[in-house]
């Protein structure tokens, strides 16, 4: 086993792990299901909207120089020869001095040039027909929509990559995607290591705790969009987590371990690699916690050794396994997004490397505070509950105080970022 | 039909919708299907954390007594006895002047008081035994995390009504809730009405267009935690859409419609309302758009007529289907955050009602800013695809200028909001 580790900086350890391009697949999936998905195609408008010149009120559509002079003194009469509502369309053309009774949505019919709302007009019954009659002189085009006023066909609306949320759903439906073709999720495989744990429906015994850290990487590992596959719990025993590991990579795209990556007596993970043949991309980072997260290659899979410490498998998740499980799933935007953020509250450690802090976000006034968790006994287990952003305190300093400006980075964020930097 | 309707104010809405208390229904998952759902119980320590005293590092416990005075000049020396990996016990209590050899997370053996570092100690290989020598005097409970430190047993952690994230499923696991008690999805039914709408998988024809609204309804069902629940679209035939309307209210918990709520000659569902003998709660909202946005309540359900216009459908849902969706799911946060940002761009139009405008938010140095999207062509559809706020443009003005200050209510914030005011 190697022991001299080397750290590297945190964008770089990110930089290679996204300079690993899984090979993406696409599948048709039908419309209802495709909410939260990452488009595979363009969506392009098969059609003009308006498909058709329409009304925006309830009126009547004429020919606006029918009303070149009319005025209150010379009101002007029409004859009403149909009622069209959205989704039917006039009988006939329009002719000169008749009106159509139009309601809002419904097609211009062929020979009006605008629509009197109802408002300014007067209707009259008059032996079994019905006449309208208009004080004002009209213009052409007025309140008709214009086909193809708000997108003319062939458009490109919205790209490949893009996260389908409702407005993509609405435009999908809009032009006839009754099917999408959207990325395959990735299967994520989970095992987490150590003797000491415990299944969640196991009882508690001496010198042992459950596994929860599998749990919470397999609800990281949804809310980033893949598909979690929960593999078990391993012993700390070489042949037992090297087979398991090893039979297990041909049933997902990604692999995560939890624990094992230190450099304790039980700290299987590197030998494992080695024996595997696996690629060591990094095993020390320059971060805290999470500072041996180790991450392999084999054959274009990517392995993730998360460390066994639940603050550090967390943090190791978001910033490596998060961005390559969108990467996976063709996202233009596959990082979490980072911003500027006061600090909420002092953070009096002193930071020689830098910290990521689970945290909450506050908008407070037009500005974003973050309150870094952890800072009593209480705020550790409800901060749990509660986390939504990563708080960055770059390394060198002796801690931090209230109002300090931090970066911090959102998990909850669905539109995520094209690149990382801190 | 009744056309006299009397707008009341957006708030005011809201509360008429929420004092509608829906008779929640809790249902027990497996752990790993719950994330994102929301907690129908209390999450209480069933042990303390850590539930034994646990060593933070790798190194040897000892007796802190046995190292009264050690020094450079005088190394006290032990016999390692055995090694202790986490989720092993030692097999009998220590002694003075024994050691034993402990890895991060394993339990303390009993008649040890404090944990040296490897970096700290020096070892000895000797006629076949293990030897330990330090250098400097330890204090009594030194590197060791005391029983209970993170958490007492009984200790409530999270309240019942918290969504689940990866943290609360963490914690679910470490206290052994194999199952979980969440409030079940309320199914809520869709039905566009509109005889101009195709369904998406049909041709286009004159004078008609695709249901979008149903398809982006239910995305945002989805987003706002329910099961939506397609029922089609319906012509507008009074007969039907009321057979329809009818039928469907014993299949869903709720009930959306889009369109037909406006006043014009088509406009069915007002007499729908009376002929169900629902209560209508209001039918016009000082508010653009989605002014005519319609509940009514009928024996505990209530019917969500929402307008046929896209924008004021989709306003119309998070306004009110909302709150009313998170309600049913026990939400204790059932409202969307609303939050003070800058205006990012100027909205020129005289605004005589409040305006609900989509847009995004962009946080820029520390600030928080909206852009409204719809100010040109292109943006209408783009904005479509990347809104996450509805930027709330009060009534009364003759427009927004950049960096006026507005409320932003955020859409896509998995936290909430106890309560809701603009």
């Amino acid at each position: 086993m190697n022991l001299h580790r080397t750290p590297i900086q945190v964008e770089s350890a990110v930089q290679h792990v996204m300079q690993h391009k899984p090979a993406v697949t696409v599948e048709e999936i039908g419309l209802k299901q495709s909410h939260g998905r990452i488009l595979a195609e363009d969506i392009q408008a098969t059609h003009a909207i308006p498909p058709f010149p329409k009304s925006p009120y309830d009126g009547f559509a004429i020919s606006a120089a029918d009303t070149a002079k009319a005025s209150r003194e010379a009101p002007v009469t029409f004859l009403v020869t149909e009622r069209v509502g959205a989704g039917q369309r006039a009988s006939r053309p329009l002719r000169s001095g008749e009106a159509v009774r139009i309601m809002t949505g419904a097609e211009i019919p062929e020979g009006a040039t605008c629509v009197a709302m109802f408002e300014i007009c007067q209707t009259i019954e008059r032996a079994d027909k019905t006449y309208m009659t208009i004080k004002r002189k009209m213009e052409n085009g007025q309140n008709i929509i214009g086909k193809g006023s708000e997108t003319e066909e062939g458009e490109v609306l919205v790209l490949s990559g893009t996260r389908i949320n409702p407005g993509v759903q609405a435009l999908l439906a809009t032009f006839g995607y009754a099917n999408v073709r959207v990325y395959r999720k990735p299967r994520v495989g989970v095992y987490a290591t150590g003797t000491e744990l415990l299944d969640v429906d196991q009882p508690l015994e001496p010198g042992k705790i459950r596994n929860s850290n599998a749990y919470m990487v397999m609800a990281q590992i949804e809310r980033s969009g893949g598909e979690p596959v929960y593999l078990g719990k391993l012993a700390d025993d070489f042949d037992t987590c090297y087979r398991a590991v090893k039979n297990s990579l041909s049933e997902v795209d990604i692999l995560i371990t939890t624990g094992g990556v230190s450099v304790g007596d039980y700290d299987l993970m590197p030998d494992i690699y080695e024996k595997l043949g696996a690629e060591v991309l990094f095993n020390k980072i320059a971060m805290r916690p999470g500072s041996v997260t180790t991450v392999a290659s084999l054959d274009k899979q990517l392995l993730f050794g998360l460390s066994g410490n639940p603050s550090a498998c967390y943090v190791g998740f978001e910033l490596y396994t998060h961005p390559f499980i969108q990467s996976y799933l063709g996202s233009t935007n596959p990082y979490h997004k980072v911003i500027n953020a006061k600090l909420g509250s002092d953070f009096p450690k002193p930071n020689p490397f830098t910290r990521f802090v689970r945290g909450f976000i506050a908008y407070e006034q037009g500005n974003v505070r973050v309150y870094p968790a952890g800072m009593d006994k209480s705020a550790v287990v409800t901060s749990l509950a509660r986390s939504n952003v990563l708080t960055v305190l770059s390394g060198g300093t002796r801690g931090y105080k209230q109002g300090d400006d931090v970066y911090a980075i959102l998990l909850e964020d669905n539109e995520g970022a094209r690149e990382f930097h801190l």
